[in-house]
């Protein structure tokens, strides 16, 4: 049997009609050259301070994507043999990883995950064989010795990537000292942004919730003992970082309602929770409360406020408690967004400083709440898809089941959510040319002149993002 | 830059696929000329009854379509700027807010309301330019001429579309006087007929509900101090709106419930309402069991039932205090009906008097519950897409959806649910085309016999909204 | 009028395109042939223990098949005039039953049922024209006529349908005596397999479920007075089940919860519904322990365990006084699986011996929990589409929404979850042809290369059931 190519059509995403196909890849010509805009995400601003080198594939393209290690655990494999949590993983640990990986290529079959690594390993590497039992340790050595090079550290592929803007996801008490070091340092001149995320400050039934609250404290120099405190910490930490480029503040908790306490409610829980007395409905209560709380912030200091609710973190506790965090066992509920925002809507929904995003993985929300949302206050935007909704599919429904209601314009670009450093080019690719196929399919049925489709693919890619995010 | 046209091109909204585009043009031949038949909608019948003319492009085509509204807010637009909830706006005001909506034109990109406005404006108005800020003005005066004609009366329009019957929307302390005219009217042989709307009578925590309750005994001239007096008045309202010519009820409230009490609890919670004494779970207790018996007037007296359910009015209280209801700041909420509606199917599901048409906008409920109730209960009719779901691609995903467990002979039809009097054509020619579209699929996928296709795009557009509102 | 055939097109249920086309069914000629697994079903074994002959066409296609019955019924057919819990039905009454149906063709329009009784009456009966008012007596002769044949008798049609295997659904105190007869035929070798239904033996507020406990503990020959005897009594079941071949146990309950209760409730909460003396609440605190129960002891004996949770059985409660279970009044209800099962899936997710299969009627859960779940646990496989989604647009919405998060392998394969003998080939051969379709576009969209939708089509309809369901 011959060796599969790793192939990377060029048509690559767009529908299969010869005549949409043929507007979607002019639609996507004229945009897939952009510099990326990435308002979200989670790669260390650290590595662009160091200039970092990556010391090998496993480590750079498998152990930190959870997209990746995730189905590979349901396949049988464990998180161990591919690196996660593990303090040590020597050179022949991660060629098995990756030959691990190459084994269940076909496990990837149909998913995003398969696009991201195709075009990663293509277009970065200049792998042209298919992974698998017979080709891992070839497609290994190959990109070890890549990485082995000067245009392989983390800037050059910067650079590569044509990335103008990239957000990093970072605690209210990080001294943003990565991000300082960038900004100061003169060969460098790209922009790479924090962004706030102070979720564990707002759940007061964390376990670290009191040493949270402390250390925020102890970082902003203002008391935390009392409410008021918090809140006042709170805005100093946002300042903080809006003056280190920051332009938005991201919230991710089980539920997004936004009820607001009385102050003297809120002082009364509040105190309660610093005694560590607090019990759960009234935690949950206070973190409604505060929520609402950094939404005002918001409309104050004009950080826009994202929010990805409605994920079970840690679902499976056994590996969560050997493993750690974001390993792949966050598990999506229903959430519910007309109630839960209207108390802040009520209050700052057409404020003028207030931008709000919207993300979720249920996508009951996009026609029924997110869309109608968006479409009637001036200050939401609906939020690209999200996590598992980032792919192929996804993208079509998320476009075809907001678009109707909230029109193009009211969607904030595409977001890449990514700890895969690699993956960012691919991952803004796929959408692109998503949005191409969603707009040519427009233009097929007439329902969009093709002047407007080209306009329109610009704005998705470029305008909506630098709005959404105030970029 | 030369000015694009303004293009409705006859193919607009088929399937790309040429041979599918083909079958899709040809069913839809055999049904863009039928009459209309509008069995849902908010027109005032009184602008018929007076044969009005319209005072100006604003307040005909954008005032009071809060689908075209709602949108512009939600670009910053001040909605009092669009003549909503103003006393008097004169020629200037009216001419700047035409020019907003213009300016704003790409904001409508992909959604419905771009088909609905670019066909009323080059069908009904002879436009031929993309409206802009270029030629904001010139359409303006184009439009205002053209109604200045006797052509563009209210008569002479219906007319023109091809009415044949026209439901408006009711209080049932309405005495019909304008239904009254019309029928009278020797000159006038459309049918314009009124719905029963009585919501508000069924929620106690309604500010008003008191005075509605007393204006309900003065109207129908039974006292409704007590429960038994509140159905018999009702009973009377419905039917003076059958000897009037009504043919259904609507109820909307947050959701569907219809949960019986006895008679003793209802007597006893219907005094504590007429006390000012209700709770508010009582409150909704109340509504659900006067919905149930609502459900058994129909099955009594023959009125279809149409449900609306699970919209939260008027979100942003602000507006609503500032410009009044029905302004575009209503967002849905999540609904059941599986369970909501079991009281009053076990009651009168099978009763041959009754007739349930179920409408959402939480899309969930088609494959998972509205297509099984009406697949199995003769009563049941899953109501045409609604709202924000009357769009091409919401219609699409309907018509899949619904069918597969359904069938296509126990859906409503199209209900074009609109205020904005020159949509109506528009929005039927759009439902006609989709349906088209999606029996087009049918037939190139070998899934129904072109023969059947023909039948059935004739019952979708005439046969199905006859049967289920008993037309 | 000439009468129309029935066309039983070879390209049937492919997309339209001809290039996609050409691949789907390219496809589709690799599996076409291959032998049916039908791992989950309601065919009774004793049928073809005795290799019984069919009396009627009506009690054959109709009767037992709520499919095609519940949406007569929703066009005012009384289910008795179809035989439906009828104790003796003539051949008079068995021809006009098949008259309805044919007088109804038409309220088949776009649903599957069409498509199964289009290939029963064609591929298996040799129906040539298409059922009609004209054609009813016909058609009915025709099948009557060839059901005298001995090649119409269980087993001669469960040959020619390819069935190698065929599983049953069973109470736990089945006895399985025609599994054993079949299993001790030399004559027979066919693999007919019992699964284990325990649903009525975990809901102690069924009326029958204390004489139901008793009958298990005669049954079993193990008491049933206290707690510890009821699981003693299920595992003795269970191994009785698997000693007949079982692979799999299946639960249906309106929710599929597994919160497991202490062992001291769970003996109180028995004791308390032994004695008639539990509350419903308690009730379901019980059952959802129960399942846990089930979950653990199929992680021990190795059985398969499904959930088909979240229908309201009985729904219109008049009609199944009448004609009782399973006749079209089941509707379903919205489900929630991430919080539900996760008290099971932190016990044994990933235990080596346990496989858990998901189906749902609530296509939200598909992209939202069921496909994140089963791309994380390696036990946990997200099930075919099910009952009312077990339809053209449905399985395709089905594969898009999991293929992208769970991958192609992480799900179980077609079940055709049927009571009508002669329709199991029909659905097979549906779900074929969409896996066909689906990976057709997947390959025409350069997603997959052409060899592995070669691979995978071949994995979806042969690999991946055998290895859901460890056949």
């Amino acid at each position: 049997m011959t060796t599969p190519p790793l192939a990377l059509h060029p048509d690559r995403l767009f529908p299969a009609d010869p005549g949409v196909r043929r507007l979607a890849s002019s639609l996507y010509d004229r945009v897939r050259e952009l510099p990326i805009i990435s308002p979200h995400g989670h790669v260390p601003a650290q590595w662009l301070a160091d200039d970092v080198s990556f010391a090998d594939p496993t480590s750079l393209l498998i152990t930190p994507d959870h997209y990746v290690t995730r189905l590979l655990h349901g396949h049988g494999v464990d998180l161990a043999d591919l690196g996660v949590g593990q303090d040590s993983f020597d050179e022949a640990a991660s060629r098995r990883a990756f030959r691990i990986l190459c084994e269940h290529w076909g496990a990837y079959r149909g998913t995003p995950v398969r696009f991201w690594l195709d075009a990663q390993l293509g277009d970065i590497f200049g792998i042209e064989v298919r992974p698998s039992a017979a080709t891992a340790d070839a497609v290994y050595d190959q990109i070890a010795e890549r990485l082995g090079h000067p245009d392989y550290r983390a800037r050059a592929l910067f650079d590569r990537f044509g990335i103008e803007v990239l957000a990093t996801t970072d605690d209210p008490c990080d001294d943003l000292a990565a991000h300082r070091r960038l900004a100061d340092d003169p060969s460098w001149d790209a922009r790479v942004v924090p962004t706030f995320r102070p979720d564990r400050y707002l759940e007061p039934l964390s376990p670290t919730w009191n040493t949270d609250v402390d250390r925020l404290a102890e970082t902003s120099g203002i008391e935390t003992g009392e409410y008021a405190g918090w809140l006042a910490a709170m805005a100093a930490r946002r300042a903080h970082f809006i003056a280190h480029g920051a332009v938005s503040a991201d919230h991710s908790h089980l539920d997004p309602r936004t009820d607001p306490l009385t102050d003297a409610e809120a002082r009364h829980l509040y105190a309660l929770a610093r005694q560590g007395d607090i019990g759960p409905d009234e935690a949950v209560a206070l973190r409604r409360h505060l929520l609402f709380q950094m939404g005002l912030m918001s409309a104050e200091d004009g950080l826009v406020m994202t929010l990805h609710p409605a994920v079970r973190r840690d679902h499976h506790l056994p590996s969560s408690q050997a493993y750690g965090h974001d390993i792949g066992t966050d598990i999506p509920v229903a959430v519910e967004f007309t109630d839960a925002l209207r108390p802040l809507l009520n209050a700052v929904g057409t404020h003028p400083g207030f931008q709000l995003v919207l993300f979720t993985l249920d996508e009951t929300t996009f026609s029924r709440e997110i869309a109608p949302l968006a479409g009637f206050y001036p200050s939401v935007y609906a939020g690209a898809p999200w996590w598992f909704l980032d792919a192929p599919d996804a993208i079509l429904r998320y476009r075809a089941a907001v678009t109707e209601t909230a029109g193009l314009a009211k969607t904030s670009g595409f977001i890449d959510d990514t700890r895969a450093f690699c993956s960012i080019p691919a991952r803004h690719d796929m959408s692109r040319r998503l949005d191409a196929t969603y707009l040519a399919r427009l233009v097929a049925e007439h329902r969009l002149d093709e002047d407007e489709a080209r306009e329109a693919i610009h704005d998705l890619v470029d305008t909506n993002p630098r709005r959404a995010f105030k970029l």
